[in-house]
């Protein structure tokens, strides 16, 4: 790619991502109760009004990182929005159960009732994410504290006791080192650190270091696969647990380990990141006959039993934009290059909507449109405007610093 | 279909029984641990060890059936099978806890310790089908007493009070009627009073209209409509789940119907059946492009969210064949034939594999294989020899009182 399509690339993000900002703000806000709907149709019209706590907490961090950062989204509409589907959150999502104060729901009724509480930590990642990125905004010191205690129970549900998840531990089950639960508690990381100053930084130090060491365990088979699901220790896990690849979530740990590298100077981590999260999984997870990367895969080359295994969905594409971007604008190597372009292609001939906007979550193996709405329980403001915008950012800094 | 066109399918499926028992003979049983290997690939090899507590009730219960009721069948080898499994169930599948001491595990290890609890149900269910028909087999009667008392647990969870299943109750919930549940517990009805007399049939009575009585609460939008969930009442649910079609689970329901409508004589419920739970399930389940029964659909035609939405399962197949077939040998209607023709035609010449044996589980919405194991966590030892069995029987009964 010369400097020339890099220009375009660059349009074609920026005008992107104002389309999908200008669909959510015109579709997803709920004047009424607050909050955010997310089940929204491709045409825009709302399917169904259950509120998800991820998508929620999503959506806030997603809006005010724009408001916050780039010029042209600092406008009162975005501003609103955050405040709004804040304030939803922080009055609703927080159920009081036996198993402490701290625990989210994962889904509410229109009007913030609890529906369904998942037995994991991901609803109130997404709770902290929102709530320290808006007290940014905000300037709320209680409720950038209110993030930084939830985090504390994380941490402990995590590293010390998980029982107040709410699952019973059962005699046949062995803990297991998840790639998604390390990778997020990094995400958080990086998020409640960012130009907090020395003292919070340090806060984090060593919880950013074992993040980093966990996530280094799911390098296997001599570094030849990233696996989903390892020992605590870091072996193999037997059966089809133990087996799982997700090339999604491998590149979106990738570019949170480059992030890390660059931060804190390990060059070996850097060179890590790129070689083993980044091109690794792009060589296992890329279709060679349709193009995309798959969803699931099993390192053996067994049947995933994932009935979705072989579509194509949009967040791993986004991931690997990013990744592949990063990778690029940090050693400039042209290789990086080229499969950020492949990747570019494939996503924005795929994906998008050139119709109603925004776009597509799920395709089947061969790219055709399976599920045709543009939000639902899984799908919402979040993998897209993130990955322009991060995208949009990387290629600012490379054009302004091209030969 | 004339009379020879029957004798050639009755060929074909006894061809397909046989061949299908031979399959799980040869790799599913555990000698060293007990119980069965249920994740099985397209050529038999085992890719995970784990033991789903559903799959290995449903394989005691098909073992004993073929052995108790088909001539063919009655081996020592299937007889060995069906212990084997039975035993391994009895000792491992219940597990202890707070909530009461007829929980059963939903996943176990290899050597039967408890891995997964799900909070619904169906692993009892099935644990259930198994013990009582294996009493059939050995006689014993202490077995016949653990079935009908676990039974009693199930319908004081479905009727009086859930929360032993261990779910928290929320705010935001509504309780709900979903289909699958009065649907099994007729099914079980059937299992437990079939040929045990009068006395075990009074037993059961009440329970079994009170299960047709939450069937046809399923009937909706002036009988144009089977929805999976509804509200307690009978009325319609918002959103998402209140809007779901399960065309495979209606077909079942409706042979379940049917027999009901057999066996207490009740021709208007048998009429119903046959109209809402057959006919019209196909009507609108039938993918009209490509062939073959859609998995989920939205009855106002928006998406569904459930990502596998428009694949083409084995199971729902399954159960059209059955539906249709018997449907058509209790009215003689040639409409009916028509359509078990159609499905006969996709089912035989898309999910058996001519090369390795048994059935793929998985279509695309095209039709082509998308997963290509024999067995995973929930494809067993079931569907298609009940299928097969079912429809070898009621041919059996047509070509012998044919005109």
């Amino acid at each position: 790619m010369s400097v020339v399509t890099l220009e375009k690339c660059r349009e074609n993000i920026r005008k992107q991502l104002d389309n999908v900002v200008d669909f959510w703000l015109k579709y997803s806000l709920d004047r009424v109760h607050g909050g955010f709907f997310t089940c929204i149709g491709k045409d825009g019209k709302i399917y169904d009004e259950l509120k998800y706590v991820w998508l929620q907490g999503r959506q806030v961090w997603m809006y005010c990182r724009l408001y916050r950062t780039m010029d042209r989204f600092h406008k009162p509409e975005i501003l609103e929005a955050a405040t709004v589907g804040g304030a939803f959150l922080r009055k609703f999502a927080r159920v009081s159960s036996s198993s402490g104060q701290w625990k989210c729901a994962f889904c509410l009724t229109r009007d913030g009732k609890a529906l369904k509480v998942q037995r994991t930590i991901f609803s109130e990642c997404f709770y902290i994410m929102a709530m320290d990125e808006l007290s940014r905004l905000t300037g709320d010191k209680d409720m950038q504290l209110e993030a930084e205690q939830m985090m504390e129970q994380l941490i402990y549900w995590v590293q010390v006791d998980p029982s107040g998840l709410g699952r019973p531990q059962l005699p046949g089950e062995v803990p297991i080192n998840s790639l998604s639960v390390p990778m997020m508690l990094m995400c958080l990381v990086q998020q409640l650190t960012e130009g907090r100053g020395q003292e919070v930084a340090q806060k984090y130090k060593e919880l950013g270091n074992w993040c980093v060491e966990q996530i280094l365990k799911h390098i296997q088979r001599a570094g030849t696969a990233i696996l989903e699901n390892v020992s605590v220790d870091g072996s193999e896990l037997p059966g089809c647990q133990g087996r799982l690849q997700n090339p999604g979530h491998a590149l979106e740990a990738g570019w949170f380990l480059m992030l890390y590298g660059a931060q804190s100077g390990d060059k070996e981590i850097h060179r890590t990141a790129i070689r083993n999260f980044v091109e690794l999984p792009y060589q296992y997870g890329w279709d060679k006959e349709h193009g995309g990367l798959f969803y699931f895969l099993d390192v053996d080359g067994h049947c995933p039993t994932q009935l979705e295994w072989s579509m194509k969905l949009w967040w791993p594409h986004c991931e690997a934009l990013i990744a592949f971007l990063m990778a690029y604008s940090h050693t400039r190597k042209p290789e990086l290059l080229e499969i950020f372009s492949e990747v570019y292609q494939y996503t924005f001939s795929h994906f998008p909507d050139a119709e109603n906007g925004e776009w597509f979550g799920y395709l089947t193996q061969e790219g055709k449109v399976a599920l045709d709405f543009k939000g639902g329980p899984f799908k919402g403001f979040f993998h897209v405007p993130r990955c322009l915008y991060m995208c949009e950012r990387i290629l600012d800094d490379l054009l302004e610093n091209k030969d």
